[in-house]
């Protein structure tokens, strides 16, 4: 048998040769930190396509039901600029079937030249794929060097609906070795960098899709999200992101880790370049009546009354609520200026702001950490010992390699019955934290509860490789720090990911060290040095109730629409 | 600190006095089997009083309304039956509060005379609880010795949205001991028999439910279901009971046993005497948007269109599936021929029935003992120890114990991990059982899939006590046999209990032995003996889809309705 090294240059090698020489391309210097413009200089995109590849979900759907763009013309010029962004950001893609896509494009021009109608909501529409999604006869390694070779029987169940809806999945996206890192790395296909700052991660686990969409090298994307991994690549990223309540979207027939964790589990989502195209995926998605496939999907019809936000006055006077920081560790500055950019942008659109009071985060984060902890190492070390691929521990580059330190890897293993405890006290939480908004009505002046929360989705922008840091959550468990994200997975809140600025290291200066809440928040304090994040994306989180997506959306565009009008 | 023993009688001496002296008693002797009759001509209730006892749910509701009965005789009617009901059938109640609830009633009676209004669309009722819905100021044993004197802070979040909804919550109802029988018997309050034959069990483990509602001592009753604990007592007793969806009705705020297990989680429903009366409650309930007050409730609005069955083509055509036996044991022949009635009374309706093949039934069992032992063990012995009661390790009666037989109760713990790899099993059944269903529809005739599987409820109707036997479920595994109603909540599928004949010994004859599946079946034929089982109901249950609460009921009222028109 060969050595789960050669195992995974072999895998490398077939991939590569799955990019179309034409569309290989001059790599920029090195030294290039933002190679968000190349794809349009690098000469290998006509003017249509790059036309075509800047236009909105909207816009493309729009053009693609009008015959306006054939979707062969549209799936091609997204695929060469896919092409072109994983060849700049290195390995964003995993799985590549130029040949599969173009082939189901044509297939979809002809039914329309044939019926004078679109095939469904998504008409020609190219959609990248997290790497879970099983494509039938794809390969699906979902990062592990143990699962080269696992080709699919079947599609995903997403997939399949994509598919009946008239959509081109046309490439897959790389992910982290377990998926159970907010940045993206794995034996197979290496690292994935933030392609406006190289230095920088894309975030994970969804990071291949964060780095893809931002280059435009696909409208829309599928990641996946149990603590954040839709959210943190979407932020680091530059682009809009949702993580639905459990069940909302179906996860059949995708692959996953830690299967069989159903205390948190993880999420299906879209990730887009506009939030319209976040909209136009959970609504053809839920219109396709997903419950009568996926034994785990809620049986919960896609309720315009919701979307025109019927419980919250229409949208009438909304009061949004900002959380300055989480009680754990303070935001840098990039992240409080984006949150006092929103906050005013509100209050002149005409909407209320007041403070939101976080409650027990730390001990929500602690809830999430314990749940995988509960089965993790022993699920990672079965996957892993199947090749003898080693377990990463660190996503540092190589020459600044660290101690390990306790984590989901190396620390774990509960009873059912101290599992059953955790879940206990994460009820009570959630019971607690509902209530607490819940008494906000007191403090609207709506007559309503604060309609949503507007947060940091990380302390930071994207980080360095590597510094996505670990924090020390409760007194003997270590975690890697996605507080700001995994609090709401634990309570299961409906959360949107939307841009409002980047680092700018001249306004964005170091500020003086404020009062430490404890020595990982004086971490994260030093960790801030303005020209390391300079151009990062700053993204921030809309945060609604438990399957609330439609009203999430909807109140994340009224904030969009602030921000930009 | 007194002994369990001493605590248990002064906790039932202080109950004794809680009833009011005047509407003691006199026994039936001893040798009477079947007391239904015996409220009505035991001379303790007036003749308005056996009116309005014997009337529906939707009956009572109108009258509340046009003031024609205020809710202080429909309380005070209902009262007296249910503490002759308690005498008749032994300890059906556990917390009586006579004072309390007239107190009550005369404040919504005083609410209708101002206002001229109903106070809510339960407006007067008085409903009945199982012994787990907290209300304020109240005891709340559940039937452990050890919650002897645990009186609770708030209401449970339905006992308020109860209240809110005008109804009079008014006595609390008996439970097994740890909850997880199939039988009702504890260490304080002892034992509830069925009413229709007292040397059967009532089932469990709402028993003391199900006795009340078949005495009619309570017009709408709130049982509780993880395996079956609303439909076997329902179905045993002879009443309508609904199993919904888990989080469709919230359980927040009421007290339960293996707490924070969270995999198959037990959910709240009704029984009533009437189909109507299943409908009142889940709209009445649903419509107070529950899932704003318990954070595991699913935002799932009442949906009317469900209930007018337009996912079933607004009932024009049904198709029914008629499960016969479920592959694991097969039921006694009065069981078979409530089956064949109800298979001829929908086809005279005009509808269409098909056979329904099982899948994997045995297997859906041992998942659900899977999870529930995983960390059961360790609850029980927990609350156990705190007052040093036993353990109760049999139903049957004091002169006939028997040898402990592996059970939830000496058999368990899993790793967290070892329950991820049940959980995925399950996953797996889920979706395999979903494609078997989805899959009828090239047999249905209708373009659909089967509309609902009507099949036992039990493999028989109530047996002797502690007869509702153990099975072997997997090689090393034993649970008691509720297959027929837990397999239905490892699918989640909303599932309900009709009542349509009972046993006759001279039609239920003995049959000849068929070929046995296996030990267990042998023993299940062996248990039939007609004189035994006299007089005591047939009931079946409905199965629908999971979420389909809605659809359930109104196809439920169909059956119904075929069954009695």
């Amino acid at each position: 048998m060969p050595s789960w090294y050669d195992l995974a240059v072999d895998k490398r090698q077939r991939q590569s040769k799955t990019i179309p020489s034409q569309w290989r391309i001059q790599l920029p210097p090195e030294s290039t930190i933002d190679v968000i413009p190349y794809p349009e200089t690098c000469g290998l995109l006509t003017p249509e396509e790059i036309e075509i590849t800047n236009a909105s979900v909207e816009i493309l759907l729009v053009k693609l039901a009008a015959g306006e763009w054939s979707s062969f013309i549209v799936t091609t010029a997204f695929y060469k600029r896919a092409v072109i962004s994983h060849q700049l950001v290195v390995n964003c893609l995993t799985e590549i079937f130029v040949e599969r896509a173009l082939a189901r494009a044509t297939e979809l021009d002809e039914y329309m030249k044939k019926t004078g109608k679109v095939a469904g909501p998504l008409h020609g529409l190219p959609i990248s794929l997290k790497d879970q999604l099983c494509i039938k006869g794809l390969e699906t390694t979902m990062g592990y060097v143990s699962w080269i070779g696992k080709y699919a029987d079947s599609n995903a169940v997403l997939v399949d609906i994509l598919y009946e809806c008239g959509a081109v999945p046309f490439v897959r996206t790389n992910v982290p070795q377990t998926l159970m890192w907010a940045e993206t790395f794995n034996n197979i296909f290496g690292r994935t960098s933030n392609p406006h700052n190289r230095s920088l991660t894309s975030g994970g686990s969804s990071g291949g899709e964060g780095a893809l969409v931002a280059l435009k090298g696909s409208p829309l994307g599928v990641g996946s999200d149990i603590g954040g991994s839709i959210r943190i690549p979407a932020a680091f990223c530059g682009v809009y992101g949702l993580r639905p309540s459990y069940g909302r979207i179906p996860y059949g027939g995708a692959v996953n880790s830690m299967e069989g964790q159903d205390s948190m589990p993880s999420v299906l989502g879209p990730l887009s370049g506009s939030i319209g195209g976040l909209k136009i995926f959970m609504e053809a998605v839920i219109k396709a009546e997903p419950w009568l496939r996926d034994p785990l999907t809620i049986r919960k019809h896609w309720n315009d009354e919701e979307y025109k936000l019927a419980d919250h006055r229409r949208g009438k006077d909304l009061c949004f609520a900002v959380m300055w920081d989480d009680g754990v560790v303070i935001p840098h500055p990039p992240v409080k200026r984006a949150l006092e950019m929103t906050q005013k942008a509100l209050i002149k659109a005409g909407h209320k702001v007041i403070d939101w009071t976080p409650l027990k985060h730390r001990e929500l984060t602690g809830v999430a950490f314990d749940i995988w902890r509960s089965g993790s190492v022993e699920d990672f070390a079965i996957t892993t010992s199947a090749s003898g691929e080693p377990l990463i521990h660190t996503m540092l580059l190589d020459d600044e390699k660290e101690t390990f330190l306790p984590s989901l890897r190396t620390q774990g293993g509960l009873t059912a019955y101290q599992l059953w405890q955790v879940q206990r006290y994460r009820r009570d939480l959630r019971t607690e934290y509902m209530a607490h908004w819940n008494a906000t009505s007191s403090q609207t002046g709506t007559g309503r509860p604060v309609d949503a929360i507007i947060c940091p989705a990380a302390p930071y922008a994207a980080p360095r490789h590597g510094r996505n840091r670990l924090v020390k959550v409760v007194d003997s468990h270590h975690s890697m720090y996605f507080g700001y994200t995994s609090a709401w997975s634990v309570l299961d809140y409906a959360a949107s990911i939307f841009p409002v600025t980047s680092v700018d290291p001249y306004r964005d200066t170091k500020q003086p060290p404020h009062q430490f809440i404890d020595g990982f928040d004086q971490e994260i304090y030093e960790l801030y040095e303005p020209q390391a994040f300079q151009n990062a994306p700053v993204c921030l989180q809309l945060v609604g109730r438990t399957l609330e997506e439609e009203a999430v959306l909807a109140m994340t565009g009224i904030v969009d629409f602030a921000l930009r009008g």
